[in-house]
């Protein structure tokens, strides 16, 4: 993580002891002072690191009973970030975000070329009969899988390169496309949930009765042109979406 | 609808078309050709208007069917323009969304003064003891029971204000916000899904198995101070919450 600020080493330190099990569900943090002292810093930077696991959904504190592990621990998803590749960061986002929470990514892959659905080829603006190569991915956390990712691209714009081989892309298919000349310059972002599919159940291990977030981003182009619809189904119980928008 | 475009105004007449029933689930709208006429635009106005109901999940085009309804019809939701008010319109954000699709917005709205959860009390980062105002809305959309509301905000904040007082706030409570000297120039949206509580179910009158969204936004303002946590309960086949992202 290059150029963290203080606060963001101390949340990360902090983040580990608790993805890591150290500290369980119902566990308290230590004290500010404690803080201070073990990490050296000011009671402004305990205060800016407690407040940003706060916000992640992973302890709440109160003046009584002090900073204390919540029992939810669903993973954090920014989509902002993927438009935003952390500095000096080569991995995908998903494989990203995961390890920063201490925990193992992993997946599997499988590479197709395919008639795209009306749905897929509608968001794509491909025109009847076009073909898409659809990289589909089964992720998985920790050993569990956890969600799926299928990422559709125009046949047309990505044949003969890695997006239209087998096999993993470690610096992730959109840094592929920049070097096709299509970096994405726009994405919209559509959320959704409904129940699963009998054949998303099975393959994502699910509970009876838990629902799935459908998130479905449409990647366009410097000409407005759609490159790359990927289509996230997140079980719900094991995954937060969040965005950060400032005024202008 | 202050400033459109051409293309802009075709789409929305044609969104009237569909969203009155006009054209129906699998109707086909008129042709390019036709559209241009009827309208007086050229071919890429027309086209940048339909490229708008395709991206709104409203219609779908193949060049061999034309431009054809889609069957499902959620509420499109844009989180962002709640924080970049359209000029001219003074209404609150769902009333505006709502009535722009050309149906018809109300809502009942309960006002208290409670003791709130450590949830809600983490997220306002509340002292302990300390009571927030919250506005419980639930809105309806065609007179239909469509989604809920609850907005929390420090007691302290609003006392004395039109937010601490039962009834609507037609410029919507931001504005208050605002005018107490805290325009919320940060927000943090999280979203996630789970099945609804039996209480959930009732009052949205939701069909079994249907899945809920929640969307929970905490407005910061200049200071950097939490002034507002807006907790929404979307039924999952009613609503699609779309995020639109640009590359710096």
């Amino acid at each position: 993580m290059a150029r963290s600020t203080l606060y963001q080493l101390v949340a990360s330190e902090l983040r580990r002891t608790i993805y890591s099990g150290v500290l369980g569900p119902g566990d308290q943090l230590p004290t500010e002072a404690e803080l201070m002292s073990a990490h050296q810093v000011s009671r402004n930077t305990v205060r800016l690191a407690l407040g940003e696991l706060v916000n992640e959904g992973l302890v709440t504190r109160t003046p009584r009973r002090g900073t204390v592990v919540r029992e939810r621990r669903p993973l954090l998803m920014h989509p902002q970030r993927e438009l935003q590749p952390q500095p000096g960061e080569t991995r995908e986002a998903f494989a990203w975000a995961v390890s920063q929470e201490g925990r193992a990514p992993s997946q599997e892959i499988e590479v197709s070329i395919v008639h795209p659905s009306e749905e897929i080829a509608s968001r794509l603006e491909l025109p009847d009969d076009e073909l898409a190569v659809v990289r589909r991915r089964l992720r998985y956390v920790d050993g569990q899988p956890y969600n799926t990712n299928d990422s559709y691209f125009p046949l047309t714009l990505v044949s003969g390169s890695e997006i239209a081989r087998p096999g993993d892309i470690g610096r992730g298919a959109n840094r592929v496309l920049e070097e096709l000349g299509h970096p994405q310059v726009r994405v919209v972002d559509d959320i959704w949930a409904r129940m699963p599919t009998s054949s998303e159940s099975e393959r994502l291990q699910l509970q009876l009765g838990t629902p799935v977030v459908v998130y479905v981003r449409v990647g366009y182009d410097e000409e407005g042109t759609p490159v790359r619809v990927a289509v996230s189904v997140l079980p719900a119980d094991k995954h937060l979406i969040r965005y950060e928008l400032e005024s202008r």
